[in-house]
């Protein structure tokens, strides 16, 4: 941590501030610039990271130097970590694995005919939603244990991996006794009491980016989950808020290769979501390939007409199928495997 | 809702449309342009809402004509509501309530202490958080039910009745012991198994904006309060997150006039958090007022060098009772007591 | 200037980037935390500020410590400045200043006319726009040098000098010899070629900030006109692009304090353009005079329904002349006039 | 175009409202519903979109069926079309182009030197900038006349074209005489003066995003210089300001395949200046491609260390070299040549 004081900051106001850093026990060094003092704090950052500093009179600003999150870090492994979903393996140099799926779980018959097609054209792992966060209390809100129920009798048909997100604590027992791998939705990324308990979970966790926090945020958001013990993580890029209209959220892909920079974690894309308009979900899908996601979400609904939930974004099953040998020459064109 | 459809679509896509419409039991009314055909829905919207309309082959647009919330809207009472918390009215005609006090609770001392001093300066409602949403968990997460007795404490010893957070809705019986009004927080805005639960308390509900909600998206949110019974729902702008890095968030105040507009419910400004920089909370506390706020919270600390939580951007008790004066001004000079 | 490096920088590299800094002929200190070292560059911080010192190997961090701008930086003068427009000052100790006007000069008799209601109404200033800048090749693009003539003739009807937008460094003769005060509009905040050339011209400029720059990229482009030696500069916020879609923008009043805090210029707020609704222009215009702003820009219109440009966010001469008293009260409550 | 009434409008309101668009020489078709009055406006819009019927008592909103741009349309051509930058075809089912060389141009011999480098690798257009758009007035402006003269060296010894920015409409006829293609700089996309003098022009333009433009405005502005009759325009991406701090912007890839479906010009990304972080460049190339991209903008320098502009983001030219087989391979696997 760098203190930097403000130009006319008197000798007192430096020395009040390096006695208060001595007080946390850390040592300090300091510069004296032609119109600044620099006070380097050195020693553990943690131990004054809460302490309000830059309150203090004649502090300009103050500069971390070392990132909040460790057991996130990519340097606290120093290589990427995968992640098993029943002998699915998300992340290092694993193949790139489809998670497809109706956005919502409708009915049993619903679940076991798109399992068996999204299977046909290559998925991995069977997505669909007991549980639905919706903007408006009067929207459907999910068929709850029921819901989790088929989604249980889809795996036992085709022996898909399943993941279906728990939106409350209490919920968590029953989720956990029906679902592969959990997945924590962009509204409740801060919700910290779920993260907390999502980290002590025997099953896997799919954390996805809130569409208003920053990468760091989302790392945090993480670390809270694997400072609870739970090491199987995956980070998901799914769109940001920003002032563009034409889609719904803007796909940040460019936190793919940032994520797996700092992070051992495995990093999937939801383009879906991420952009909210059916039509240019293939290209979305073929871009993160490409920019080097380790998995990739896609909605998929037999008759989107039809659907209880954003039915507008999902795709065909026939047009998944026409989409995943594209995926796959560009994981190949990038040197993996789909 | 009017449906547009797009320039080539043919008559049997429309006729499609048409009777897709009237399947869910509402009439149509058509309207043929030069190149267009615009289909106009009547009857209750909401039969519609949740179908995937925009899905449909030929479909362009469709425009929703009513409001998606209901007991929120200023239509459905026609004038604005006052929230009563143990006797201090917020919003309609009643003068603007100051809330303060720190933001999380450190010790008994501090808040009978502070509580005292933000009384003596013209606050009516303490705030403080025994609960804190932190963005790492390495962070200082709260006192939790020795924070909530402190707080009693202070209320006790002052008469001021207390705001206070609920990030949990198993935390929730326990807040609502020790509490006089709930607040939820930014990052739980979206958090609707929560929202749920606090629909069900006898206790007002403070409803903070996301950082990255729509005003509508805030008015959902509190139309899930709202439709589990409890009609006691203050709304609270917090800041938007934006892309200016010189405060924290964004506040935007024009939340304030667009949300009276739009609802009868109260409206609160929370300054401190919007800017997140102490210099600038007293301009923006005196122009939320201007703009028409029910309500102002502002956080205020003894020592804000020695906080345990966002230091830097909370009040000196002596500049908060330098403050009020000139917040009474501006207020009396809209027409308004404080 | 500081330089951080990563946590693994080679002591060949650390020498490397010393050697460079003194290439510049700037002096450096060194402080070795635990696990990085710390590179303060003393001296002339403006010698390296162009050299992409971050690209260098082992460094991870470049924190620049001064401020990017000079002249417009408050710490210049000392004080806040004050800039007249034909006898009207704005800025520093005077009284708040209206500047009202329509959106753009559609003939002779409409300036006239408004430029008399909006003088009685209390505005000092006349506004209205002979060049528009219209997102569409195809609407309404001003009545260029006639319109210039009919703000001229409503001058020497009414005594109210006038304000209007440049577009073109071509133009600007032309707009010198009928204008009191030069606009730099939203959209070519960052035309540095039209920024230099109002930059030496012996009118104020009032400078609009783009509607996705930050506070630091307005002042720089204000010191763009005052390297030029232009000194009469008036910064006004006027709406940033945000995910909020019920304004046009928001309107980020907390610039208000922070441009007075880093600059000595004055500044200005244009409600109207900021959130493009008529309904709340009242509201975000007290506002604006609570948050501290020296001069308030306000669109008029006598029959907005026939405007040829943004009719919808303009007021009324009569909503006008109820605002100002209230205007008035709430300068007289922060002790300015009006 | 559909006018929605409020539910409490009046007849009168409606007939003055229908009597308004008959004014303009339209007619209009009526449809009630419930609680409210649509007016569908038959006829061209475009004689309406000026007029503020959304000012009109008894409006709730103004829906706009027609888009706003004609010639930029795909519907206009039926096809995606190429444009010609000596010889090099960009769009359609051309190959994906390269566009490479070094942010400013320094010297001759390192625009020699790069343009052989650059054109080694693969890249078939050089591009470098005489003048600089650069947000502080202290830093380096560029060469002006000198850097095209280098330009045009360079490309005499390589036989690539030149492509540059143009920043003021009086440097047009010098640019005109080096270049083989005008940049529009995302800071200039609407400065309406120079997009119409642009649109006057024999060579070919890249109109780059603004980096707070919607689609739609990136759009109307193509328009703004086709509707002067250059119809050789691409359309280029380069990154929209978020709240996100890891990157300088956020690289919009979805704008690709929308651009590609609402216009017929080529799309242009330009990851460089899209994320402004070297490291990721690579990736978001990689990712442009995938997503459809005609062509692709990379900065590269030879000692980035040196550039005197943005040297962190400029690749070597050996990663450039590594980069470039990829870059055809992911080009090869969605059907195309790069």
């Amino acid at each position: 941590m760098i203190i930097i004081t403000q130009p006319g900051a008197t000798e007192e106001q430096i020395e009040q501030i390096v006695a208060r850093v001595h007080e946390f026990g850390l040592e300090t060094q300091i510069s004296r610039g032609s119109s600044r003092v620099i006070v380097g704090v050195i020693g553990p950052e943690e131990l004054v990271r809460e302490k309000p500093l830059a309150a203090m009179a004649g502090v300009e600003a103050i500069v971390p130097v070392l990132k909040p999150y460790k057991l996130a870090s990519y340097q606290s492994r120093g290589a990427a970590s995968t992640v098993e979903i029943c002998g699915v393996s998300i992340g290092g140099d694993s193949a790139v694995t489809l998670m497809c799926g109706p956005c919502a779980v409708e009915s049993r018959e619903q679940m076991v005919s798109i399992a068996r097609l999204v299977k046909e054209s290559g998925a991995r792992i069977l997505r669909g939603g007991a549980f639905k966060p919706r903007t408006s209390p009067y929207s459907f809100q999910g068929l709850r244990e029921d819901g989790l129920r088929f989604l249980a009798d889809a795996r036992n048909e085709t022996g898909l991996p399943v993941i279906t997100e728990v939106m409350d604590a209490r919920d968590l027992p029953m989720v956990e006794r029906y679902a592969d791998c959990l997945q924590i939705g962009a509204r409740n990324m801060q919700n910290f009491s779920l993260l907390k308990e999502v980290g002590r979970s025997h099953l896997p966790v799919l954390l996805k980016r809130g569409f208003s926090a920053t990468i760091n945020e989302l790392i945090m958001s993480a670390e809270y989950i694997l400072s609870e013990g739970n090491m199987n993580v995956l980070l998901c890029e799914r769109g940001i808020r920003t002032f563009e209209p034409s889609t719904r959220y803007t796909l940040d892909l460019s936190a793919v290769p940032i994520l797996k920079a700092r992070t051992h974690l495995p990093v999937v894309v939801d383009p879906t979501h991420g952009v909210g308009v059916r039509e240019i979900v293939p290209q979305m899908s073929l871009a993160a390939v490409a920019a080097g996601a380790d998995a990739i979400m896609i909605e998929v609904h037999e008759s989107p007409d039809d659907a209880k939930s954003d039915g507008e974004q999902a795709l065909m099953p026939a047009t998944l199928a026409k989409l995943v040998p594209r995926l796959r020459a560009v994981a190949n064109a990038i040197g993996r495997d789909l």
